[in-house]
């Protein structure tokens, strides 16, 4: 199991500026990054993403794609069912909390392209518990997206690439990593 | 030695722009990141860096910075005794290859400031063989130095910490890690 490469990719964004970063790892090792930057509150997510993952030198060699959620730079939903569909790749979206989908809903009728917002997050899915997190997944079982999570996980309960992702991501936008 | 917090900055540049990041490791373990832009072929590496490591919330868990060379962004040369002198940190530059300092002192040669630039190469002091890396040491011995490279490198020869920062810093610019 250690020698599967994974992919955790999150973002961190201040003001009109956003950046996607992925952190490759296979096992407890940290092999690469990915980088790329979106619109806040635009629609470009799961294009960024998609064109990251297929760049890569990595790309063939990933097993699975950990996302910190769907949204990306505040609104910019991201499709995980295309993103798996034109990559391959498995996703496994990680929540920690789970999203209060009413709320969610609401606040995306305040902006733009409101009709296309919400089909992406209708196809994102059925919302999993395992173990005290919350998962949305295309491309994989949950019996499977666990047993990855298990296997990549060795600080804490999230996989350690989306950890480190979370830390590159906010350090290029403030200067520091934060926490979550 | 494993409890002891190290960071390892790297920098990468394409045209007119520069990034320096930070890898905050604790043993193996990835603790977090520092970022900043510079200029390239500029001057305001050592300043950049001191206010990087004095902000951070690792400030004072610092045992050691690792620097990968004295140049940053081209010819913007980081002044590593003053590094040390203003942090505390004992600094450790970490080269892979012996530098060419005829050349180098030549080159510096076609930039503005050059007797500032060759000033701060001048501090940085005597050239140290440490196996199969060449080390250049402020506020630290060599023997210290060593030890440190030695409780820090997970993968070949280098610290971890600047392993990551390379990988960090050349994806921010490129949008993917480059190899060295």
């Amino acid at each position: 199991m250690k020698s599967w490469r994974v992919v955790g990719i999150d973002d961190s964004f201040s003001k009109d500026f956003c950046c996607i970063v992925g952190c490759v790892m296979c096992g407890r090792s940290v092999e690469g990054f990915m980088y790329d930057e979106i619109a806040v509150d635009g629609l470009d997510s799961t294009e960024k993403i998609i064109k990251m993952l297929k760049r890569s030198k990595f790309y063939g060699q990933l097993r699975c794609a950990f996302l910190n959620g769907i949204t990306f730079g505040g609104f910019n939903v991201a499709d995980i069912f295309e993103i798996n569909e034109r990559t391959g790749i498995p996703v496994v979206v990680v929540m920690g909390r789970e999203p209060k989908m009413d709320e969610f809903r609401s606040a995306l009728r305040n902006l733009d392209n409101f009709e296309q917002r919400i089909a992406i997050v209708e196809r994102s899915g059925e919302i999993y518990r395992f173990k005290n997190l919350y998962l949305q997944l295309s491309g994989v079982s949950i019996e499977e997206a666990g047993r990855m999570i298990e296997a990549n996980a060795f600080r804490g309960k999230i996989p350690e690439a989306l950890r480190i992702a979370h830390l590159v991501a906010s350090a290029v936008v403030h200067g520091e990593s934060k926490s979550r």
